[in-house]
């Protein structure tokens, strides 16, 4: 296992505290824990508060996306695993600015388990709670309220967060967040695993000549492995399932997000974006913005995913809207 | 090789394609070639211009690194290997504003020759040319004249725009930057190679638990080969070079850039810069800022590196100056 790590049981609290000492002005904990972290500047009164959490090992998700016209507090597992509905429950309170929270996560099944008794725990201190589910993950089954959320939690974050700066209630970013979300689809490709420091072992095994196409960012099983293919053919493929499954139609705008999920340097994500847009145009969908970098990764894990979010005048306003974090930072313009 | 690519050759000019289609308001061509990319805004009359180049696989150095606040034009080379004189004087011509070009680019002997020959070129044009070489990394040679440029781009990049944009002459900016750079030291560790694409093979060949300290950006040899260690101790060992190498003393104010060399995720540079920031604590170093991600790179390379720039008041201010680029973005705030 090939790590800067010391101790593999230390990994996330080393990670944390590295983080804090590195943003101490930014972040603070929610209280005495390391695992329950909030902006410094929350709880913000009379803003509906957004918070997130999942396991460790996905940066910028989730801790990166708590920022100003983000998230607002999250809650942090150990690598790849749930932290507790009691740490959920901590940030809640912590971020509750009295016109109610957004539990905003990826469709895992310790973490809705955990999310919904942190709602109860909430609710008995009269915070409002509602639950936003990402499930962007086109491979991950037929059946849409079964699938993962994978990169399209950084589209969730985006609409949410800038929706709740602009005032909007509850009801209003909760609905504006499953709007964003209705509109995205994601799928990724897998070259080769990662390793959970405490595990020592990779996620899966993959032959030297093989990628899997629609592998989970936790190495759950895709659609199909297959042998090594040209990057404009990988396109092609997670590309046409993505269009087959998403409301995108010809004179449609969107927004595109390739993202490494760790290992896969820019210089091929761009290599892709440069397929994606020909596609696209070759389709008549209308390109009006894109983000490519490391958005949603599993540590060291090689191999790339796309997302498409379908945009309307709305979701355009509140994705060009400023965002910032020391993991991202959008600036007050268009800048691409 | 596992990669998203299609024919290797293509590599360099795919990605090129790729990052203009991405950011077509930002990126343009100086002519008609894709190896010689400059601002859209350029040239900006009354502004000295930078131009920087050097080989592919690094980005975001180098052609992340043109922007606002940053660089102006950039001379791409394929992967690992120097673009060509033609190259680099037709981006010199392309962004020169009237107030001179600074070449600001690594210590590698194929980009030193052929800057050195545009830039009698430019000189026959009457562009009046001054050129700094950035040298930070400490295990690359005892003598400093002969050290390579590695992370310490960034910091360069950083100082220079933001003094080119702020008025100063090209005497003066090259003054600044030298100043900025005779503060500042780096050094890598590498835990895993990378393919060049048109080689194939891994640029070298290391033992599964071994680490190789002082290794260059390329694969050049460091100064220890060893077993691997935990995070802490290769930490210490790097910081421990940079200090008894650099201008570092108690009381000193310094900005640490803890940079990915490509797959290092960001968890494990955060627990490198916990201790880092321990480290300099117990010396009395007091941080300034920092930037934690990946900021020059080498393809998938696994394996991470440390730069300090010690600061005074006129390099705060130049470091803590807007900048913007697709790949970079500093707001008009300290943002840590």
């Amino acid at each position: 296992m090939k790590k800067f790590i010391n101790k593999p049981e230390d990994f996330v609290d080393e990670m944390i505290e590295g983080i804090l000492k590195a943003h101490p002005t930014f972040y603070k904990k929610a209280k005495a824990s390391l695992r329950e972290i909030i902006r410094s500047n929350s709880p913000e009164k009379g803003k509906v508060a957004i918070a997130t959490g999942g396991g460790s090992g996905h940066l910028p998700v989730f801790l990166g996306y708590v920022g100003e016209g983000l998230c607002d507090g999250v809650a942090v597992g150990d690598v790849f695993a749930s932290p507790s509905a009691r740490e959920m429950y901590n940030v809640t309170k912590a971020i509750n600015g009295g016109k109610g929270v957004l539990y905003l996560y990826g469709n895992y099944g310790g973490d809705v388990m955990n999310f919904d008794m942190a709602t109860e725990m909430a609710e008995t201190d009269n915070i409002e709670v509602e639950t936003v589910l990402v499930r962007d993950d086109v491979a991950s089954s037929k059946n849409i309220e079964k699938r993962r959320g994978v990169a399209g939690l950084f589209y969730a974050y985006k609409i949410a967060g800038a929706a709740a700066y602009n005032g909007k209630n509850l009801q209003e970013v909760k609905s504006i967040t499953e709007e964003a979300l209705d509109n995205t689809r994601s799928m990724g490709v897998a070259l080769s695993p990662c390793t959970i420091p405490e595990a020592g072992e990779p996620t899966f095994e993959i032959a030297d000549d093989e990628m899997e196409i629609g592998m989970g960012i936790h190495g759950e099983p895709g659609i199909e492995r297959t042998t090594l293919k040209h990057a404009d053919e990988v396109t092609n493929t997670v590309i046409e399932k993505i269009l087959a499954d998403g409301p995108y139609d010809k004179g449609d705008e969107v927004s595109i997000l390739v993202n490494s999920l760790g290992a896969t340097p820019l210089e091929e994500l761009y290599i892709i974006y440069n397929k994606v847009k020909d596609i696209l145009k070759d389709k008549e969908i209308k390109v009006y913005n894109n983000y490519i970098g490391n958005y949603a990764t599993s540590l060291e894990m090689s191999g790339m995913s796309i997302s498409l979010m379908k945009l309307n005048p709305q979701l355009k306003t509140f994705l060009d809207a400023p965002a910032h974090s020391p993991f991202f930072t959008q600036r007050d313009l268009r800048d691409n």
